[in-house]
């Protein structure tokens, strides 16, 4: 498989704003191949977008370009950010989108306005940077006529993460609940690792308890369980059945894994 | 056209899913042509996706494969099943979903732990065998490094049908609605072959019972209408409107053809 | 970038309908490439299909062929419409959708019955032209065997626009919201180059009374605004909040933008 370039962003599938992105892509890197990772971010959730590509930009080919546009900073003198880390590329605005995929010591660089690559793409509208400079930038950089620091100046002091990381304290971790999936599932940001010394987890949500399973399948049908997901996250289930629905809960909620008693 | 890998899921549009399935299929078929059939199937329906494939598999090439993951049981010991029909390839979970889509005289094949295909595998997750095991595994059958009598056991006594079939008795047809498409329309499972021998068929679904039509735009504006639809199945309607809010029904819905007065 | 055949329907995602369409293009024009402009029009709502395009065509590859099935007349006698217009090719059914996209002098052709192209396609059904009739003449018309003038007669008297169009009176004009985006952004057909001599002008929806500014982020967040987006048009939106929900407006809403005080 070719290097790619995946799309995330917030635009829903209702009007033709992938397309010209697409479109725009394709003018400017004739043939590349370009992968939706979603375009179902919930609106202006930088955080969501970066906890998606940060769970699944190692599936692409290396030498791939990770293009998020959730921006609603867009038209704003917001710094358009660049980056190589573990072979793959990255493009986001500066919003805390970035921090969330890669480690604090990968350097990020800021489109320049008088980038040289620029000069043969049009005016860029307003509102529609995605489509404007993200694209055709995305483009430039998978032909490797640039290289992210090629771009422009270092950026020092990016926004930081949109999301905060989860926190260890004693024998409990505590964080929260980052995107739900079409299943109704809680998908939390806090990765299996941080849970290895804590014996026989249970995890807290809501005002339940559950204990921590292997599969869906050890739950009985109708029950709320909570397991490690095929992200490597914990993610709270209903088995058969809607989790979000069901515990009036979302994006933003509480949660805390502890050792069993 | 070359043959391709059709997918239908329940992962919705919401999040990396479907995109880390194709990711993998890339990886062991590079080049392979894959098709969103739909990813839109009721969460844990392998009858609807069943229904959704028998009815447009053969719009494909010859050698093409369909891929259904709709499955609840991931992690359990569940049954991974292959089988060839007509010069197509089909692999989906034991639950169901391909006596749906297959005569009953097709054999089926269980993937087995041991088969050689799967040393290049890397160690499956719990919950995500689409993307781990059915996605390498499609991509092995589609380039013929493999056929289903290859990977694994005939299973004899799969999961029956998600779905009960459609019942004929005396001048009348009983079935169900199936599914709810874009519009509102409820689509149901009782095959125009079915009503071959009835005269002037009426539909019964709730409280109302309907003339069969051959067009949309034989019922008057703002009209409930039946008619056999473009899959060949009967099909509730309201002109210009949505049938299933304004009957308030839905999936599992009883639906009668039988003889008009 | 090669020519290829857009999609704009009101088919949504649940189901196989525009997999099918895909399915019969590639038979009849192998390799040919295929573009999403988006599948979730409002249904039967040919006025927004027309907006999309109108907005939209000029992003793809000169002789790249625009295809909209929003086709509540489906099994009626409707007209089936093919136009070339700015080195691009249009398709849709005759019912008010094409008229929003070209100048009314560019004549339209009516698909005949016996277009010699036809014999070797299926019969259709009577209730999914897109994949019966519509694909394959696409593809017909992509291949170049075949010009729009060549199908059939011209329609000296289609359809008219589904859409009114803007009216300008002294210094204001009057258009309508045509669509609702992802982030419920309310999407007008006021083009901006209505509002030239319009000096600083106000935009006049529901209740409300707002200046026209440039950039989202010129309003303060949990604001009303109103911008000319990147369609070039006049939209309505809240910044990080959902207009069309604050305001309890949709698809019709009269709009009015007229000089500032």
């Amino acid at each position: 498989m070719d290097p790619c370039i995946t799309l995330t962003t917030d635009f829903g599938a209702a009007g033709p704003y992938v397309a010209m992105m697409k479109a725009v892509i394709q003018r400017h890197a004739p043939g590349a191949t370009v992968a939706d990772l979603t375009h179902e971010v919930a609106p202006c959730n930088p955080g969501e977008a970066g906890f998606w590509i940060a769970h699944s930009f190692r599936y692409f080919p290396a030498g791939s370009l990770h293009l998020a546009v959730v921006d609603p900073g867009v038209g704003t003198r917001r710094a358009i950010l660049a980056a190589a880390h573990d072979g793959h590329l990255f493009l986001a605005p500066d919003n805390g989108l970035l921090p969330l995929v890669l480690p604090e010591s990968v350097p990020l660089y800021a489109l320049a306005e008088d980038w040289p690559g620029r000069r043969d793409w049009p005016a860029p509208s307003r509102s529609f940077h995605g489509r404007d400079i993200f694209a055709p930038l995305a483009a430039a950089l998978l032909r490797s006529q640039a290289s992210p620091a090629d771009i422009g100046p270092r950026l020092h002091d990016p926004v930081p993460a949109a999301l905060p990381a989860p926190r260890r304290s004693g024998a409990s971790v505590s964080g929260q609940v980052v995107t739900i999936d079409h299943w109704g599932n809680l998908v939390t940001n806090i990765d299996a690792a941080l849970l290895e010394d804590i014996a026989a987890p249970r995890v807290s949500i809501g005002h339940r308890d559950l204990p921590l399973r292997r599969t869906y399948g050890e739950a009985p049908p109708g029950a709320l369980l909570a397991l490690v997901n095929s992200l490597g996250v914990v993610e709270i289930a209903w088995r058969e059945g809607n989790a979000a629905a069901m515990l009036g809960l979302g994006r933003g909620a509480p949660v805390q894994v502890s050792a069993g008693g």
